[in-house]
């Protein structure tokens, strides 16, 4: 599953977590022997305690879980609790797209940073959708977007490159927007998609509480601003994974081809001046899978010596093919 | 299903509608003699064929199967094509709440407005999502948005004010944004909700695609886009219901408790300057719906002409208490 986010470019969850996740480990926040275990099972559902699990691999099993039950009777609904950082959230969707199936995925995160529309104060992760429906000639519809204007990853790009972001993205302690790259990575305050109450925050703040729903009070995992809850306070995380069959609804093929007539219609959309063409969600990513497969995924020497570390410490052999950027 | 917006305050989608359901039905985009039909069927699912009728009807089934089929096993997901203006999402979302489920209702429109990003052509309907979910000691939490910065009826309300609109809310057919509501209510060109590239837009118009796929081309409706489809020429619509059960996951009340929890947390959540409070999805409308059981639905002079016209062009008796305003 990592290498989904390297392959598509989302360099953000992939490989480069991993010294965040030893750093996570030894904090005590991921579990590396967990006894991941379905708690509750009907014939559309199931409910998965990962035990502090590092994200990835009972969010493998649920999405697998659903299919499955998706194959059975058409819609499958798996909630998973107690799990730890799942990378990026269109992996999982993206599962159920390989099986013609309709895909979902949502998390939790672990510290708040979405703050609501006339609020100041912190109270959802940047909570992602992922949404994905499979074609047949194209490449599959494939949503993954946070709920905030913009990912965190995004602001620290703008620090690091030494750059202003937009107004619109974050805000400080007094609901004031940032421009400072450094006083927004600081202040950790998000505006959800929307930036502004005049541009309709408040539908990115629904969004946001939507997820949280889906997650965290459809789990049990506990709220993500309330620090006093056990395992809030290990940063634990919740997700959400749909299947939905096409077949219930439509003749084997037709959905699929419905799909490739809407995302051809799209490309064929008149583009405004200056763009080549208009984009479908997944293209960029799709594309960036495309070059990756043959020119391999950058690293930079500094993420390769902090995996070094991590492998020597963890007395596990460091292989790594081509060269370091 | 009309006196659910007539009462919530979302008076662009109640009663207000009448004269315009008058227009279409004399040009034969509704038909007031429809033979709806479920087509297709399986234990968590449905298929319905309105036949060309007013949404409400064939919605309010298709939300009431749902229901029984989440009763049942857990999870119900109906979809319906060939249908019309069903009134506000939230209204069904709300169904589910009532017996304690969570809704999700979504809805095609008749006609496109949204541009992409990146584009210059309106490719969906303002497409709206509507998700609600129950509680016990507060207003259920309740969704209801256009998947564009703003619903069409803002722009028109700017229009009848004689006041500009904010940036970001429409653009003309070259992609310019719009702050003349006379030129953006003719352009009827929406930026999806995000506004502009540099904000994000692209999660709008992923959020808007969404919608299309869950009804357009689940149901086989036709793209809404697709002028050339005898469907999408007779402005019909297409709608997506799913109802699912917290105790699939939850022991009985959890769920509502943990809604509660979140709902006071944000509630309480410090409110920037000159705010009284944090508002909570619903919080507007379930207020405005407390005041209008008291104190009357208000409705203009000349919408009450329009109404006694169509009463009497129907050989139906008009019966209004209270005068109108």
């Amino acid at each position: 599953m990592i290498s989904y986010a390297d392959l598509c470019g989302i360099d953000s969850h992939g490989i480069g977590m991993l010294p965040t996740y030893r750093i996570w480990r030894e904090k005590g926040w991921i579990n590396f022997q967990p006894a991941i275990e379905v708690v509750r099972e009907s014939d559309a559902s199931a409910l998965i305690d990962a035990d502090g699990a590092l994200g990835h691999i009972p969010s493998h099993m649920a999405m697998n879980l659903a299919i499955d039950k998706c194959r059975k009777g058409g819609i499958g609904a798996v909630a998973v609790r107690n799990s730890s950082h799942f990378g990026a959230a269109g992996a999982y969707a993206a599962m159920a797209v390989e099986k013609n199936l309709i895909g979902m995925a949502t998390t939790s995160a672990p510290s708040p940073a979405i703050v609501p529309t006339f609020g100041l104060e912190p109270m959802f992760g940047t909570n992602p959708i992922a949404f994905a429906a499979p074609t047949r000639r194209n490449p599959p519809f494939l949503l993954d977007m946070a709920t905030s204007t913009v990912a965190i990853g995004k602001v620290t790009l703008a620090l690091r490159r030494g750059k202003k972001i937009p107004r619109g993205w974050a805000q400080d302690d007094r609901g004031r927007p940032l421009t400072d790259s450094k006083a927004a990575s600081r202040s950790h305050l998000m505006t959800p998609l929307g930036c502004s109450p005049e541009t309709s925050s408040h539908k990115g703040y629904g969004l946001a509480a939507m997820v949280e729903i889906l997650t965290t009070i459809l789990s049990g995992n506990g709220r993500t601003s309330n620090a006093q809850n056990d395992a809030v306070s290990k940063r634990r995380v919740s997700h959400f994974f749909l299947a939905l069959d096409p077949g219930l609804y439509r003749e084997a093929g037709e959905f699929e081809a419905g799909m490739d007539d809407m995302i051809d219609a799209l490309h064929a959309c008149k583009p405004a001046d200056g763009q080549r063409s208009v984009l479908v969600a997944g293209d960029p990513e799709y594309a960036e899978s495309d070059r990756r497969r043959t020119e391999g995924i950058p690293l930079s020497r500094a993420l390769v010596a902090r995996m070094r570390d991590v492998t020597r410490d963890a007395h596990v052999p460091f292989l790594l093919e081509g060269s370091a950027t």
